[in-house]
């Protein structure tokens, strides 16, 4: 099955899905520290062997950060060169001693990879506000240091994964107008996720020689399209990270405002959109994406509206019993804007229209119900049917069912 | 069990708990009018027979009114003699012929009991987007018309029941300086509950004599301290009703400023705040009731995060499996708090600490989980230690379990 397989993300014409590996340049791997589990994979090491490499990075709004974050954004951030990530423990809420084991995580990387420190990125996921054991976490990794190969990105995936019940990851093959690059990307994110800036994780890799100015423009309106745009639980995470990095090995280089710039935006674009939507489908214990498209007169409201749907329970238990229900729709943009009535209101769900202007109109009950049967729902709504719309945003939803109550109410996660 | 069984709402000395009946002035009765189910009660009247009555009201804010809403606001607010009511249908985006159903629901029980329409509210709760069958609900009340008695509360109440499990209603005598009053209330409410201000449904009825200004000042500050500080899923609803009305039947006035005023509106913020918390512990599939307390710098951020708090599908599951996870509620407040890192938050658990200035301390495991397996549990958030905190909140919650996604997603409500 070819990586892009949803109607809402189709392939590039010029993205050629290879299944696995990295680009040129990159090594990855991971090993099992007793984090939690033994014998778990459960820390990865992703390293760049080019000496002037680029790269980008986002990272969570949160008013609570991780110390990872934290050591991260403090680290040279437009030329990291090596990743350590570890799941299990988010490293969160811990304080003067979990900065002290973040930056000890980034020093003994830096040492096995042989590049400086400040090149390297901490990334952790896990449980929140219980320290973690960095004397064992260094101890396992001395004693059995990773194996890094160009094909150890299923590994380093693996070792960042939590609640997930399937790897997020890809490898690309893009054709660009001076040559032909190469895009991997692994990533985790499965619950606690309304991301802010990024998502909860997600490294990206190219041979492509960017500037550090375009590979900042192109993560940042990339993740802005992507992991801002999704909603599991609408709760963001303290440790959301995505990093792009680029060696530059392939020789091909992507110069602003080129035609390559675009293509190779384009490639990114629908990778970072493909991945975002898995983690959305992989919402704990989903069974149905939704799409909800809001257009309205100003950019505010159809945020607020889109965001209102996609984060009501009322809305997600309906789209996972594939009741079309659009009353809770109309409900939860009422709430989202307040004061407003009356509401010139239009709901379609899969196109089939199932309110205007505020009010019921007759349907095809029997074609609704197959329709909100299907795996992908699409709802558009429109506010004010008379004027003009020139607002538009779209949010990619999960929906909300009794494995995220199972995974969430029974285990500390 | 007396009506006051929580902790946080000790019954107050003055008051004393009748446990059914209307106060001297009101009767109420219902019919089964067939509006979803035949045969079960979903049709309430009751009636003021005070032709001097004085009335208060508190609405929904949401930009989706549902019809009887707009029906209501339009009518003599302050000087209601009559509630209709109905349960199974919410008459919400129904357009022009719901406010036509709406209306002619008010006329018919205007002339049913003898007063002018336009001092009767009319109130509905259950599916939104579905046209309620005016004609055949018309019909069933002019066919069967509720017997109308002081001893009617109870069928009235239980005609605006929806997912409700039990029934929320009070009878409570009140001992003003100045004379003995009675004071009663029926209130529906389980799910898509944030009310803005007001609940999903609360009637209120004394027989002491109000000012409109004095009932309006004392509903209003009473729903905010009560309906306004409840969630249980975070969704405003678009036909959320609290209407108090004042007979004047005991010959007990109840002056502007005076000490009778002080001794009703304890009573009657002991009620409203008692029915508020039925609605949590009655929140759909709950099991655990839970109360954040937020202390800060500004008003603004203690109530974004105590909502937050509260609203985090995360700190609900937590809650519902009895796992002190305080983790999440730092995540939570984090989210509320963007852009604030560091935060010197504190969180303690029925208690105990376990986060001090955003890391967490040592505390006895054992008794946090002990505590946590209660069936009310009470968390205090302080933002910023060593800075003086003027604002406080608190919001009371339901958990979320497996029964919220059963009733919600197996069912259209």
């Amino acid at each position: 099955m070819s990586f892009f397989d949803s109607r809402w993300v189709p392939c590039p014409d010029h993205v050629r899905d290879l299944g696995a590996g990295l680009p040129a340049g990159f090594r990855a791997g991971a090993i099992a520290a007793a984090i939690k589990t033994p014998g778990v994979l459960d820390l990865g090491l992703l390293v760049c062997d080019a000496e002037d490499a680029v790269s980008a990075a986002r990272f969570t709004r949160s008013g609570v950060l991780a110390a990872p974050v934290v050591v991260t954004q403090r680290a040279r951030v437009h030329a990291l060169r090596a990743v350590i990530a570890n799941s299990a423990n988010a490293n969160a809420a811990t304080g003067d001693e979990g900065m002290a084991a973040a930056t000890t995580m980034q020093q003994v990387a830096g040492a096995q990879a042989g590049i400086d420190a400040d090149q390297v990125a901490v990334a952790s996921t896990g449980v929140i506000g219980v320290q973690l054991q960095i004397g064992s976490l260094v101890d396992a990794l001395e004693r059995d240091p990773p194996q890094l190969t160009a094909a150890g990105d299923a590994e380093f995936n693996q070792a960042i994964m939590t609640t997930d019940a399937f790897a997020k990851r890809a490898s690309l093959e893009v054709a660009l107008p001076s040559g032909t690059v190469r895009l991997s990307a692994q990533a985790k994110g499965a619950g606690m996720i309304e991301p802010g800036f990024a998502t909860m994780l997600c490294f990206v890799q190219t041979d492509a020689a960017l500037a550090p100015e375009t590979a900042d423009l192109l993560l940042g309106v990339c993740v802005k399209r992507s992991f801002d745009r999704i909603s599991v639980d609408g709760q963001l995470s303290t440790n959301d990270t995505a990093i792009l990095m680029c060696s530059g090995a392939s020789g091909v280089r992507v110069a602003p405002e080129s035609e390559d710039e675009v293509a190779f935006g384009v490639a990114l674009d629908a990778l970072l959109r493909m991945l975002a939507l898995l983690m959305v489908r992989d919402g704990e214990g989903a069974r149905r994406v939704g799409r909800v498209v809001v257009r309205g007169a100003g950019q505010d409201e159809v945020e607020r509206c889109a965001r209102a749907v996609a984060n009501s329970p009322l809305v997600k238990t309906a789209l996972h019993g594939a009741d079309p229900n659009w009353g809770r729709i109309a409900q939860a943009v009422g709430m989202a804007m307040a004061h407003s009535h009356p509401l010139a209101l239009d709901i379609d769900i899969e196109g089939i229209a199932v309110c205007r202007d505020g009010a019921a109109v007759p349907y095809d009950a029997q074609a609704l119900d197959a329709a909100a049967a299907g795996g992908e729902i699409e709802y558009e709504i429109g506010l004010g049917s008379d004027t003009v719309r020139p607002a538009e945003t779209e949010v990619f939803f999960s929906d909300l069912g009794h494995g995220y109550v199972t995974i969430n109410a029974d285990y500390t996660t």
